[in-house]
């Protein structure tokens, strides 16, 4: 690879090897030239910064330091410091990636950014937020509903917006309110080679060259780290409803939630869960609630009272037509906790439903144009069951049915991975056939990489490694994700 | 530059000289080579592929050839064999751009998308449609008004998608439904070396790997040609109103907007012309109304006939406070028409007020958080008005304002170039102090390459840069637009 290429993409197999000097010398000598930032260098706590429950590591993969910077000024002088001495960076921040996003694969250093957890300003006037990484969503809400604010997008719990930022996250939300692709106005940067740089200020539109802010969402660390974010915020939905109701069977659930979305009215959420996820649900003693172990849709209503009014009673009626069972709306602030915990507590309920700690969690994260959604859960659902018959493997469905993104899920023991991952990865390929994608909010992450050129072709992986290698030539922010930079690994 | 670098960024200073190759040899070459599409070495249409009313070249800037690719296939072929022969690649749609973005600085060949005019698809039930480069927005949207759908963005009349997704466009609409980015869902490109990527399938979100979309979209043609795009569209406003309203003084209209912004009804638009605006449209015998030459507030209202009924009582009112003359509010299909048509006349009524052909019309395209647009609005007015008072210039002010967009317009002789092109710049600068942009809309092209490093600092720039390089090492595609290639350029 010595003369400069003229391609406009870079093929896996012209790619030059890729060096890092991981020695304990070389990291010894970072952490000596960091010197006023502090560092960790505890394994139990490296280990814990390079997996979640969602996402194990192998054994080895786990940084050999974690370093807690206070500020950009601080990120900078670490990833430099990393990039004269070519030691990976891999960052951590909620813990609540699912797909091996945040796995040390090479070692290197991991930044927490544990202490960058300040909202730094709020403009009210301007609907829009400045914020430091560390923040959390739910934090965040929390302050802003004081102020009758919102921010939208509802992953994880406990993801904080650096990660979501990494991943292009979104939730039940996104049906209304669009992904974090639509409520970040800027981002500040720490390139690969320490380099700073602020993406926009804060007007609400700008043509000012290149989308750097989008090009960087949904990067999952791999082309630079942001160490503070303008976000947008809305006005916080008024007069909130919940409702739920569970059905005979999956097809009359599926049939209300497309009926709904044909209808024109906008609700605020509508999500689906099949009987196992209520079952698990049911069994996991996360909630006070007794649910009934069927299909179930939830919705979300706001606006006006006449609005509210007018959706409660076309919903209510597609209920009713369908033979819902248990069906419930509430405005009670207690009541919309309640429902709503119900589905929010899946992913924690899913867990429990290991027969074995050391059993697998697997899952995709297909989304396809609405009126695919009902091929795709009555596809998966035939795949996934079909072969999952008489096994001990737990298998369930949950949709965000208000923008066509399905999770199948397969709980099994370790030795059916290889024939769980296929089925899943049928299910990805079904999502791919009616025109959609492998993942519509967790990312692609270590576990997808594979997958990748099946959606955007070999030419659209190769471009992106382009790009990779253009904004971190020597491959030390967060290599392996996103795209190989390696013919074996 | 033998060895590559390890750098994040590619500063001016560190680029390698640019060559192409655009003898009268190497362009007949390129013709003979890509046989069987059509083409054009008539120096008038070349010429007139280089420049718009609005943005003028110079003589010898024009491309030696215009070609006419009919498919991805045929516009691959091209830049394909002009990447084999260092030709650079401009291209042509609706040549509505403002700022210089379609000029071919280095001659070259330039691709005129006329005849990819399809709309390949229509997805209702997905609410998105498939779309060839050369469709109008106008276009599209006439033939979608029978599904009862609509596509929002609504830049210059003639605007072409293909040009509306290069310069990353909005318009009136954008204060309600967002830009140009809020509206595409994946694009088909042909990079620099003629490798044809597809960003996306159909779905509404996606998380696969890099966001190649938005990196393309407002790339101006500096990193690949677009040749099909999926966009969204929504449902047509319904029970459509339209107002208008003019006021004794710049501070009430600008007062009402604000008060509109702050009380959280969300109307259709809101847009706002000065008076010398409203003098040059009621002399540019564009059209039959006769309006105020007074600052004027255009609203529009849609939605239930009780939202449009509380929003109307509530601007009329506002309306009244400030003494508004004038008034009329209006739903009739004609008068809607008519009333918006006296908006939409303003840039080629602005024309008219030119004393002399050779006069030139400079503008500005700020924008800046909602709560600073009103110090926008009046010190862009002390900046050029008084600099302008007793000239035979040409003053005016016009504003997006429910989105803080403003364009501050100079219509003055030839000699004057250098003292109003400083105005201007000092209306960029203002935008800047302000939180905001020099280019809420318009673009980069080859006007604001200066001051770009302004907004987004020389590392942002130097950022831009690399990925320019990345993307299109030879530098053929749209060269000198968005970033600098040469320090003398």
């Amino acid at each position: 690879m010595e003369t400069p290429s003229t391609k406009s993409t870079l093929p896996l197999s012209e790619i030059a090897p890729i060096h890092h000097n991981h020695t304990e010398q070389n990291i010894a000598n970072l952490i000596e030239a960091i010197c006023g930032i502090d560092f960790s260098r505890d394994i139990d706590n490296c280990t814990s910064k390079s997996r979640t429950r969602h996402s194990p590591a192998k054994n080895d993969e786990r940084p050999a330091a974690v370093l807690y910077p206070k500020t950009t000024a601080e990120v900078s002088k670490v990833v430099k410091a990393c990039h004269e001495r070519d030691i990976a960076v891999t960052s951590f921040g909620g813990g609540t990636s699912l797909g091996g996003a945040l796995t040390a694969t090479r070692g290197g250093i991991c930044i927490d950014f544990k202490y960058m957890d300040k909202v730094v300003e709020v403009h009210e006037d301007d609907l829009d937020v400045v914020v430091q990484p560390n923040v959390g969503w739910v934090e965040l809400n929390q302050m802003l509903e004081g102020k009758g604010l919102f921010f939208p997008p509802d992953p994880a719990p406990g993801a904080k917006i650096g990660g979501m930022i990494a991943m292009s996250c979104s939730g039940t939300n996104a049906y209304r309110y669009g992904t974090m692709k639509d409520w970040v106005i800027s981002l500040t940067l720490v390139l690969a080679d320490g380099t700073v740089v602020k993406t926009r200020n804060r007007p609400r539109k700008s043509s000012a060259g290149y989308d750097l802010t989008h090009l960087i969402i949904g990067s999952e660390g791999t082309l630079a780290l942001v160490t503070e974010a303008v976000l947008k915020v809305t006005a916080l939905p008024q007069n909130l409803h919940v409702g739920m109701a569970s059905f005979g069977s999956l097809q009359d659930g599926v049939d209300v939630a497309v009926k709904i979305l044909k209808s024109g009215h906008l609700l605020e959420a509508i999500e689906f869960l099949d009987g196992p996820s209520m079952g698990a649900i049911a069994q996991s003693g996360l909630i006070r609630e007794t649910v009934e172990v069927a299909p179930t849709l939830f919705v979300k209503l706001a606006g006006s009272p006449q609005t509210v009014k007018e959706q409660m009673q076309f919903v209510a009626q597609l209920f009713s037509d369908h033979g819902a069972n248990k069906v419930e709306f509430s405005h009670e602030r207690r009541r919309i906790e309640a429902i709503w915990g119900v589905r929010k507590c899946l992913a924690n309920a899913l867990v429990t439903m290991k027969n074995d700690p050391s059993d697998l969690f697997l899952h995709t994260d297909a989304a396809v144009p609405i009126s695919k959604m009902a091929e795709l859960i009555h596809r998966s659902e035939k795949i996934v069951r079909g072969s999952a018959e008489g096994r001990n493997w737990f298998c369930a469905s949950v949709g965000h049915v208000g923008d066509g993104n399905v999770h199948t899920a397969i709980i099994c023991p370790q030795d059916a991975k290889g024939e769980a991952e296929k089925l899943l990865s049928g299910v990805q390929r079904l999502a791919l056939e009616l025109d959609g994608t492998i993942t519509g909010e967790h990312g692609v992450g270590l576990k997808l990489t594979g997958l990748l050129a099946d959606e955007v072709g070999d030419s659209g992986v190769d471009l992106m490694r382009k790009i990779k290698l253009a904004l971190d030539p020597k491959c030390i922010l967060n290599p392996d994700k996103v795209v190989r930079l390696e013919m074996d690994v």
